[in-house]
């Protein structure tokens, strides 16, 4: 299980509230070395969480990047130290909307307050610091992990020797800001929602969690992953059966990824998560162009994208690797072919594998 | 006002269910000349409706073709003789889930029967026949339409001089599906559906049609015309409110999409139409390729793409195109470039424009 470290020093977010006494959840695998150097940070995903390997204590599958993370696999457990904490605003024991208020003896809820992905990252670091570490030999992540690494990257570029940003962006465009209302809008269109406040009406918002839930994953996969996958095959039977079953496997399957999801993911959660990644946009919170923000960084940066992923296109890596680049950082970018689509970096595609192992090789 | 006949003569619809005794309603603009030659029939996309041009009696704005259609405009209303129906399965006149079943005195709601988009066709080849027009000069449609246009050509091909199919496909992908189908879970995630029969409860599925809504309007549009409209920009604020507010520009413009429509279209018609162009596939319901189903045809036809439509991308007027190419049938092809995504057949493109009026021309 996770471990809690909680945080009693002010942190003040990016809104201009001030948070203390929080907790935050986290994992470990491997052992710290004497000199500390061997700590890699894992950054996790908008539905992912802490529990990167081993058996996820709600699904029992195995972890989001089992793959990637373990014993003599690419991030290696016998090699480095590994960590990776549950985002504040999440739901898996890091301070969240579900965090019990301790003045109301209530959920959080939509009291809880707003957090941006830079607010993520200083509490990642208020971590680091309650365990004494004061070095990254790296920060990695995939998607908004990938978003929290370029923050690393930024605000504690000292610290942090090499980072890896995965079909990631350094700003939310407007297409990803619309599929993300339109997952909101879903949950708050659900009555179960009840403005946030579920828990004291004993429900939940399933429903439209399901909804926003179908509508991203749909964003996480290519067109052409759907038709290799699904294409119009039909769900156990022969023919269309002319009615709202699901006749076809891409519908099934979708139906399939909301129910699961709303025994996972908490509802407020995902509303404060979605607001943290719209309102990302380095540029703007920096008042400064990419090169600038990074200039005479001294990371090691390995850029990775996908050539189907068109949640975080292609295009928007090329945009941080330019800027780097103008920055005279040291920057590695590969693009990889796969028809996988945004998920890719938790899927199985070998030259993305190769790409990250070759990476940390030459650490 | 529209026009309305009663179809007497039973029609067998794909699905093995008979319907007899059905509304078209219908518009038309200009005159049939004596020969009956100059008709010109114009077929609606998912939420379009027969107000072609002329204010819409629910909006009160111009029809959504008004740009191409009227006195000297692209389909010459000086010249031609143009009509269009509301599609059966619609909810501006047709014979649609609002219709009231004369053996209940409700509406026929979720017992409407299912119709497919070769139903459509024959339904206004019924139509047709009603007012005694037995050829087309063309057959013309966007989207949905365009799939009407294409069976047009394939059922009653010999009727036809010509048929003209924009931005549309011959089959609806794994990908098309799974948007609809997130649409269609939303309404009937909507309590206020009450299993189609919302109209007994004097109630509407006003939030979940929205949501549906939001996210078809997200496919029709490009990521290049979302960051050419909106990008990041705020909505009458200089700053970000740290709230769920709509505080960008997009989010404000996707509620007001979503908003507009519930007064405007019906829940359980969405529902029908939706399930009729999921159900759309000329190769799997005729048993042939596209070829073969085109061979000997003597139709002229003008195929339109979208360099942005992400919804029936440039590749599935390709299949059509190569498909009757390979029946030596007559082809015009044009893909024309355009940041405006599936939405600009309904938009300034004068590409677009320049090519219809091209075609339109030599006929």
């Amino acid at each position: 299980m996770s471990k809690i470290v909680t945080i009693t020093k002010p942190l003040k977010l990016q809104s201009g509230q001030e948070i203390k006494d929080f907790d935050i959840a986290y994992k470990t695998w491997g052992k710290l070395n004497k000199t500390k150097s061997n700590v890699i940070l894992i950054c996790h995903a908008l539905t992912g969480d802490q529990y990167v390997t081993g058996k996820h204590p709600v699904t029992g599958k195995p972890g989001w990047w089992h793959k990637i993370v373990g014993k003599g696999k690419i991030i290696d457990t016998d090699k480095y130290f590994v960590i990776c904490s549950n985002v504040i605003g999440g739901c898996m024991g890091s301070f969240g909307p579900k965090t019990i208020n301790p003045k109301t003896k209530k959920p959080y809820g939509q009291n809880f307050p707003f957090i941006t992905i830079g607010d993520m990252v200083d509490a990642q670091k208020m971590l680091l610091d309650e365990l004494g570490i004061t070095k990254l030999k790296s920060v990695i992540g995939g998607s908004m992990g990938g978003m929290q690494a370029l923050e690393w990257a930024a605000k504690y570029s000292k610290m942090v020797k090499s980072t890896v940003i995965i079909a990631s962006t350094s700003r939310h465009s407007a297409q990803n800001i619309a599929f993300h209302e339109i997952g909101r809008q879903a949950i708050m269109a659900d009555p179960n929602w009840h403005a946030g406040d579920y828990d004291a009406h004993k429900t939940r918002p399933d429903k439209g969690l399901s909804v926003a839930r179908m509508t991203a994953h749909v964003t996480y996969m290519s067109e052409d992953s759907l038709a290799d996958k699904f294409g119009r095959n039909l769900q156990d039977r022969d023919n269309v059966t002319y009615g709202f079953d699901a006749d076809f496997q891409v519908e099934s399957y979708l139906r399939y990824q909301g129910i699961n999801f709303v025994d996972r993911f908490d509802a407020n959660s995902y509303l404060y998560i979605t607001r943290a990644m719209d309102y990302f946009d380095m540029e703007g919170s920096y008042s400064q162009k990419l090169s600038k923000i990074f200039e005479n960084n001294t990371n090691k940066f390995c850029i990775i994208s996908f050539t189907t992923d068109w949640l975080y296109p292609t295009a928007e890596s090329k945009y941080i690797v330019r800027s780097l680049n103008a920055s005279t950082a040291d920057v590695t970018f590969v693009e990889v072919e796969t028809n996988k689509g945004h998920d890719a970096f938790l899927l199985d595609v070998p030259e993305f594998e190769e790409t990250l192992k070759g990476f940390y090789k030459q650490l």
